[in-house]
């Protein structure tokens, strides 16, 4: 007697189509990943079709062969998924991709429900640059309004000396992307909330995670982050106005700054987030299990903190595993790609039932593998929660 | 700047190979799965070859593809497990393999560590049978010396009178496999111990699990089973002493009877095994995951259990799975196979802090799906331990 499982189609072939196609296996969902290059890290779970995002004759055998398709890349061009969601039902649904693939409509949405973010203008010449310099001041960053991640497509301005510098390094984008430029906010702390919404609008947050980043790449991670109750209301209900006026389906993260106390917008990323990877230990339910569930039309798990956790990302290259395989719950995870400089490679998720313990763990790892400072403001941040 | 990852092979491609896989992927470790069947359901996440158990020269190609081999499959022909260890590391190795595929020669290893058994008998004719009858008495068990598992190959023997009808169900096998009569224990309860051992002798087992079977197929495991301190040392150096007599590598699960307080062996299984399924949420390091650290020789993971565990296993077809996705720390897993009466086709694992809420949890799922009786024992036992 035969039956058939569900097989969700995925746009990207990453570390986090990988983690999906892990969480979706246990599910009885197969995972079908389309991605251009053929060595991409989560074929070696699932299969893979080869194709670039506007093969549209590839791109149609595999709107066959899936139930309903997903992204790992929130760059895949908005085109491409509107054509796709002619054909498959797309989670989260193509607009919900443009919006969040703008920076300019991101934080025009932003605002519209609420949601204060640095002063921001957009930057369509070198005269609208100028303009922008003397509304906004400095310091302050210009940045692409689209195709930027990871801190690429960014460029720091500290003084109005820096103009000419930027322009010259992002001007040429002017025309093809836009730009947009951000007033620099010197942040007590980055916050991200991650969420998830439902075919059926059940709506879900974990709790809030603290990020620290190195050269715009996120370093480490922490959860629940310390944060007062009010702060974790305002972000999920931030996330969730956000949610429901994209009629968003699946996972997403919603990046925070807290200036003086109060939560600005940073950017919203449409699909299961660095700053989650924690879940899959630290959690009740993982991101990538809840993501499968919510883009299937299943119900959502539960998204309790089993503890605390601490994610150290690996950037670049792996470091020795051993150090982290012989320290009680602590967790290894390593994306199969082969090295090269500011690529996410892997990551360590080191759990615990209290600080204290956490604390002790992280420090056992970071001294083991030289990686100290990689950790340092976010173990203060542990010790001052005590 | 391309990495090596290991790729590690498993002789049979059902949901032990395929749980192997998904534990595999996040250590960086690749899986080539080796089955006759194109349709094994790890295939769905590992790359499969399509083979026979003799059919060596496509043995060959597997063993020159992977690292290290183990297997999914217990019933591997000791030829084929031999022949493959001549070209690549096997673990557990071929004499530990060959030991715990025979009946008779499991059980005489048990006494030789000191471990009681059911009384027993080798069966090789008729007459034998008979006398075995007179020593060992009724109820007995007659069983086939190899390939049994799931109750196959086995025939109850409730009196004298069914001594016949014994024979000519499993007497064509004596010659080939041989046979064995077992005195049936009324044991108090069924226990295993999850164990494993790395390449470098370090030893570890999980909390005692207890289970319930039907119609001789597990129905049911909870964990950490209620016991003494005393009968976990006691399962613990037995497995210990097992496993270092056999030089063995990697996971195993030794079946035991609770008899008037005292523990029996009943058999060895040299896999990772259905009672220790409840350790992917309920333990700290799963026993897929420290099987593959095991043979790969990788440091082993802790084995602490997070709480209390109750596995549901899923034998014929599969229930709905809305029930468990909807109970907090309830866990699905579906391992992608056809409904067939007798198959195990997948399994649910909940999980909880302490007996009151896991007793909630699992009476509210086995109320959803009308299978209240299958965890009856179960909940009784939880509730002795409140």
């Amino acid at each position: 007697m035969s039956r058939r499982q569900p097989t969700l189609g995925v746009l990207g072939g990453g570390q986090l189509a990988r983690m999906l196609a892990l969480a979706a296996a246990p599910l009885g969902v197969r995972t079908l990943v389309v991605d251009s290059a053929a060595d991409a890290c989560a074929a070696q779970v699932a299969p893979l079709l080869v194709a670039d995002w506007r093969d549209y004759e590839a791109l149609a055998r595999f709107a066959e062969r899936v139930d309903v398709i997903t992204f790992d890349f929130e760059n895949v061009p908005a085109a491409t998924a509107e054509w796709l969601a002619a054909r498959a039902p797309v989670f989260p649904n193509p607009r919900a991709l443009a919006v969040a693939q703008d920076r300019l409509e991101e934080k025009n949405l932003f605002h519209a429900i609420g949601l204060a973010t640095p002063a921001f203008a957009a930057v369509a010449s070198r005269e609208d640059l100028a303009q922008a310099l003397t509304t906004i001041g400095v310091p302050a960053i210009l940045k692409t309004r689209r195709l930027g991640y990871d801190g690429k497509g960014q460029f720091r301005i500290r003084s109005a000396a820096d103009a000419e510098a930027a322009w010259t390094a992002l001007g040429p984008q002017a025309g093809a992307h836009g730009l947009v430029l951000e007033a620099f906010v010197a942040f007590e702390r980055e916050l991200s909330v991650l969420a998830a919404r439902g075919r059926d609008g059940r709506f879900v947050t974990w709790p809030l995670t603290q990020n620290w980043h190195d050269d715009g790449i996120l370093a480490v991670s922490l959860a629940p982050a310390s944060h007062s109750e009010a702060l974790q209301q305002q972000a999920t209900a931030h996330a969730r106005a956000l949610a429901e006026r994209l009629d968003y389906v699946g996972v997403f993260a919603l990046e925070l700054f807290v200036d003086q106390g109060h939560l600005l917008g940073n950017e919203m990323a449409p699909r299961v987030h660095n700053s989650g990877h924690w879940t899959i230990e630290g959690a009740v339910t993982s991101q990538f299990e809840n993501h499968v569930r919510a883009v299937l039309g299943l119900p959502l798990g539960d998204t309790a903190a089993r503890g605390r956790s601490l994610m150290f990302n690996w950037i670049g290259e792996l470091p020795l595993a051993t150090p982290v395989l012989t320290v009680p719950d602590a967790h290894w995870h390593d994306y199969g790609k082969s090295a090269r400089p500011g690529r996410k490679v892997g990551h360590a998720t080191v759990c615990a039932a209290d600080a204290v313990v956490l604390s002790a763990r992280v420090q056992a790892i970071a001294a083991a593998l030289g990686c100290a400072a990689q950790v340092t403001a976010a173990l203060q941040a542990l010790d001052a929660r005590r």
